[in-house]
């Protein structure tokens, strides 16, 4: 194909050129001193982005493997778990706590509304024995962002309840610190915020995640984390690891850290209040109450006759005439809504791409749409950002 | 380091520069057609390897993961697996089956000895409820060959009995074609003889693996292999898959396709005689008495005083004072044996290299070597193979 390709999407998520290259070395064997040192740089170049005094744990797997390494580590046979969900993202930690026999007490909202705290306080008082709630900082399927900070503070009122959060679409793109928040346990992936390709996961513990990491009797061998602790401590792993990838992760990071945690989350947070602005603009519809930093999911645009336009006609259009790789609804929302990632390795133009390729397709498909208008809402947004990040700049070198 | 580093690990493997451009290629999303034709490419690749009719389900992890995948997936509560072992490896599976709380029959032979057909017999008649026979192909740990092809015949003889082979050091650098040997569950990793980096896992079952597939009653959710093979048939993955690794896979497969079997065989075989002949002239003592085509693990050299050197100080002198990375034993072989691989993206100066290597540093270190004389026993063997390669090149094209 020699159209010229834009992956804006929200995981995988473009990675930079930098670190590209840097998977292109050729492979060192992972028991060797010159892989330890990339990979104890790695492991704190993660704590500084967990914001965490402890080591996460890199696993080789999706992020589902993170997910299901929080549940057979942090359960025991016989335990009972909350899961706080309203999106394809946090269905997959009910399904989880199934496939090993943990029940669960699930306080649900609809899709594209946040969980509701006071609904999990209501829970977890009439279940005292749930011993760990469970949910999303970000649950991309919606675009939508989880009160977790709130959450934290019920649970930790709570004795014994332990706060596991999927923040594979989260973690890196705005402020989320393990530490203060108390946090038990914080899963993420290396295709999101990290700016890597997708292969890598990982997990933080608290000290009293890991307490209860030593009690869980679930089956477990390949995500059993005390095997990796151990291992990690000593700037190995368990098992073989994914090498390349992480000299990219070591790479991303220190690309992160040059950038540094307040301007990732400013560029994170300018993103999407210009994508939610342009679509607003454009005169389609949110579908997110709570939208979240990373992902903005809007509903199907309307023709000029009131017709439906399938979001995934949509988002084939986009790509097949333009190029441009967004995403459309997953599960019962398929069809119903289309999603514009602002999620890692991304700036001002792969927005204003994603709105421009917008403001053509739905011109082509039939829709009243101004040319022009989105991408104005959204430059607004992006110049003022900019300014504000100069004169910040500015500031820090005085 | 401006020391010019040589890997000859027996995983990872040299990874080839035209693969490491392939996955430096910028990210796919694994979601749209260009992936999926990718992916299927990628699938028809293994199954070529496999020598299988069926489809292998592409893991993004480790080898570990896939062994616990062939586990899970195939033994039920209340199952008695035997396994056959002398090695880490194959007590990798004991420790595996353990961990979901399987019943083990073990066969065991001293390390350096290949398993006993015989004894696997005589085991499977005197426990008629075993479920599955679990081995290796190949124990890289001791360099040894398992007898798999005299164990499936046997395992053929009984009634549902099924044979699950880790071949993570073998496949695709000797001949084992599943259909036709009858094996039921065949896992191998990326970083062997595929001439990947680590990070993903392979794993093919038979027909009558994938029954007994679906009446296993174990906990999974992120290996569940179910699941995989109905995302997999259409060119998708479950969880988002290693889509680098996966781009590389392709190239890596189209590669070895252009070298085609018999002529990768006949290499590792060469390859693996020259180095065992090599090691003899150099008056050391092979480890294995069934040796391999992938791994020759040798006994610590001794001195000129008659001492026994560490092989861990061997394998650090060889690195620090040539650059040239080979592995000492594991566990209670460390320092005992060293092992030099002939496994993956491997030519006849990688082995030429790791003999002059090792002829100075065991100079180096005290002991009585004639330079050149390893050499010279390997050049034989080499020269033999390419004269014999290049006529069977010829005798192809007419």
């Amino acid at each position: 194909m020699s159209m010229k390709q834009y992956l804006l999407t929200p995981g995988p998520t473009p990675v930079p050129d930098r670190v590209l290259l840097a998977m292109a070395q050729p492979v060192l064997h992972h028991r060797m001193p010159a892989f330890s040192k990339i990979f104890n740089e790695a492991v704190e170049g993660l704590a500084w982005i967990y914001q965490t005094a402890g080591r996460p744990i890199i696993l080789n797997g999706s992020g589902t493997a993170a997910m299901e390494a929080a549940v057979v580590n942090l359960m025991s046979k016989g335990d009972t778990a909350l899961v706080a969900h309203s999106g394809k993202f946090g269905e997959r930690w009910v399904e989880l706590c199934k496939a090993y026999g943990i029940a669960t007490v699930e306080v649900k909202a609809p899709y594209g509304d946040a969980v509701d705290p006071a609904a999990i306080d209501k829970a977890l008082t009439e279940n005292p024995g749930i011993k760990a709630v469970f949910m999303q900082a970000n649950e991309s399927s919606t675009g939508v962002r989880q009160p977790y900070e709130a959450v934290a503070k019920l649970v930790h009122a709570q004795k014994d309840v332990l706060l596991v959060v999927d923040a594979v679409s989260a973690l890196g793109a705005w402020d989320i610190p393990m530490d203060t928040l108390g946090i038990d346990a914080l899963v993420t992936g290396s295709q999101k915020a990290l700016m890597l390709p997708p292969g890598l996961a990982f997990i933080a513990l608290s000290e009293r995640a890991w307490a209860r990491q030593q009690k869980s009797d679930l089956p477990k061998y390949y995500l059993n984390l005390a095997t990796e602790r151990k291992a990690q401590q000593n700037g190995e792993t368990a098992w073989t690891p994914g090498v390349s990838l992480i000299i990219g992760l070591r790479e991303a990071l220190a690309m992160l850290e040059e950038e540094g945690l307040p301007a990732i989350f400013a560029r994170h947070d300018a993103l999407a209040r210009a994508t939610r602005a342009a679509m607003t603009a454009a005169g389609l519809e949110l579908f997110a109450r709570a939208p979240s930093p990373t992902v903005t999911a809007i509903k199907a645009p309307k023709k000029a006759d009131g017709t439906v336009i399938d979001t995934d006609a949509l988002v084939k259009h986009l790509r097949g005439t333009y190029g441009v790789s967004i995403v459309g609804g997953q599960g019962s929302m398929k069809g119903q809504v289309f999603r514009v990632a602002h999620l890692g390795y991304y700036g001002p133009f792969d927005i204003l791409t994603v709105c421009t390729a917008l403001e053509m397709s739905l011109k082509d498909l039939g829709c009243n749409v101004e040319l022009g208008k989105s991408v104005a809402a959204a430059e607004e947004i992006l110049s003022a950002w900019r300014k504000q990040a100069k004169a910040d700049a500015s500031a820090a070198k005085k």
